[in-house]
């Protein structure tokens, strides 16, 4: 039997796309090797390699003016790119201290330039997000660094900043929500949750941006060489962005990004309605302006009721939803393929164990 | 029917690992979910971490004082971490510009760091490797970084130096032959020839050198930081790194890795036997003390016939036996997964052929 899957990431991936590559594992497609063993410059590869990046940009919405990169290292590799390429001298770049990831940004990125707070969440116990009002940019800053949803505490940045060139890391919502691309110069984030298997990282970068990042790096750091090379610069993780391509067809079959934006927001309101409708029995600590529709994070009266709310889910087939070890408390992650089914079972179980 | 597929890497992966990953793609020993949709810190995924990591060091002999990380970016990103990490002030980095990787790997460090050519193929046009006496090693030199087998031209590095703490980049004969671990500070490659498919970088790295690593990074391209948290800083490469543990229980099964070298040179030594024995129809343009035990490079008369040689091949089911499009000929590549059956049908095709 098939487990309801609230893991925070990676996480549940859609039955259709495991089934699929389940098939073509030991023998793609009738050629007498698998897929894992051709060569990153095979025909039947770079037939994979395109497509998923063509897809990428069709469900993403990118406009012509964005390359979009196929890297490894996940989000955390970005942090360290990012000021890498993008932080010229005199410069310097400002960040949203939003949660855990954000403040990781931010400490990583001043190894690599001048990086500084321009709004800091700690205040607040990472319960809410900014207003692009709340937010302090200083002089010469080349971009603004934003986390679009802190995975850890469950909060999203509902309202887009205007103050500067945006960078965004999208890990933890990456193709769940449409964007102003106007407003950006790059958008990164692991696949691992919304999009495939660990071992992927989409970057989304400006042409105009490419034209300036630093070139006196390893190849293997440079945005520039990837985007000139089409992401075959060096081998790339030739399944994970197999599996990608698969679910990004499977989101198109979903009726693309507009209808898996409405999904997201049915299945986070489901559990937040609960929440809200328990008389203070679940509790959510994110203010409401800023709550995730992706990683639902609430609280019981007691730990001992959490504990037994962990154990009675677990005998009904719904795992994961212990929260992150370093916040405690419970958390659902509901990301792209999680099913309607799962959330209505979740809630359900919410108002019975009440 | 199953190809015999002489690819350069990705390539052939033993039958027995493709199709137990199969039989577990969709459903991971009754869990309800795939091994994909796991988080990394469960105790499903972290029993395949720790079963992979303690294979890895006990197939290739390496000593307790050496940390393994699993890392992602392939050999090119540590093209780059090398330098970033181990190179001081006033310290250099000697270089053998062996072939096109070990060339890159030269170029690619003089952007973070001092670093010059010990030894230099070109005027050779990289048909062989140095002997240690060919080695020239500068002051304040911090290592010498070598390449153990050159995939494009077909060489191997038969001799370790001994002038300098050793780097070497082992990408395209990984654990396919012993080392002498004493004289090494790093050891790395990509597993995507040798151990399993693209996405995973295996870094073997002195824990006394990890104590003076350059901490002034950002966290993903700190050694010391990937080996304090057991490869688990971030998410790592899934898949991967399951089906390289599946790799290496197969080298366990096949006798380790004494077992593994020497069917690497018997599957080599009867290619070169056919081409030595050819009365110049083939030539292997390799110097054969330099000659790859993983990539057999030969040329035959004309391009004219190195066309028909490959048409002939396809239609017996052989793949994969172009040579690199930077130096054309023919090259079979036989890493650790490539039966002797294949080989042996190659042998019997070129003496037929000529």
């Amino acid at each position: 039997m098939r487990a309801i899957n609230f893991s925070a990431g990676p996480c549940t991936l859609p039955l259709d796309v495991l089934e699929e590559a389940q098939d073509e594992l030991v023998d793609y497609r009738g050629r007498g090797m698998s897929l894992l063993e051709m060569s990153h410059r095979s025909p039947e590869y770079e037939a994979v390699h395109n497509e998923a990046l063509d897809l990428s940009r069709e469900i993403f919405g990118a406009p012509d003016e964005f390359a979009i990169l196929f890297l490894q290292g996940g989000a955390s590799l970005q942090f360290g790119m990012v000021p890498l390429n993008l932080l010229g001298p005199g410069q310097q770049a400002g960040y949203l201290a939003s949660g855990a990831w954000g403040t990781k940004a931010l400490e990583d990125a001043g190894h690599h330039g001048k990086a500084y707070a321009a709004w800091d969440g700690a205040d607040s116990g990472y319960t809410t997000m900014p207003g692009p009002e709340d937010i302090e940019i200083r002089d010469n800053t080349r971009y603004l660094h934003v986390t679009s949803n802190e995975t850890i505490h469950g909060t999203r940045l509902s309202e887009w900043p205007n103050e500067a060139r945006l960078v965004a890391d999208m890990s933890s919502d990456y193709m769940s929500r449409a964007i102003p691309w106007d407003r950006f110069d790059l958008v990164y984030g692991g696949a691992q949750k919304n999009l495939g298997p660990a071992g992927l990282t989409i970057v989304f970068v400006r042409h105009s941006v490419l034209e300036e990042t630093n070139r006196d790096l390893a190849s293997y750091l440079r945005y520039d060489i990837h985007a000139a090379k089409n992401s075959l610069y060096n081998t790339p993780p030739v399944f994970a962005i197999y599996m990608t391509g698969k679910t990004l067809k499977w989101i198109q079959r979903q009726g693309g990004l507009a209808a898996i934006e409405k999904a997201a927001q049915a299945r986070s309101d489901l559990i937040y309605d609960v929440i809200d409708g328990s008389d203070g029995y679940y509790r959510g600590p994110v203010q409401p302006g800023s709550r995730s529709h992706m990683n639902v994070v609430f609280r019981l009266p007691s730990e001992e009721d959490e504990a037994r709310f962990l154990g009675e889910a677990v005998a009904r087939n719904m795992l994961n939803l212990r929260g992150h070890r370093s916040v405690g408390g419970l958390r659902a992650s509901l990301y792209n393929a999680m099913p309607m089914e799962g959330v209505e079972a979740l809630a359900s179980f919410m108002s019975t164990f009440r």
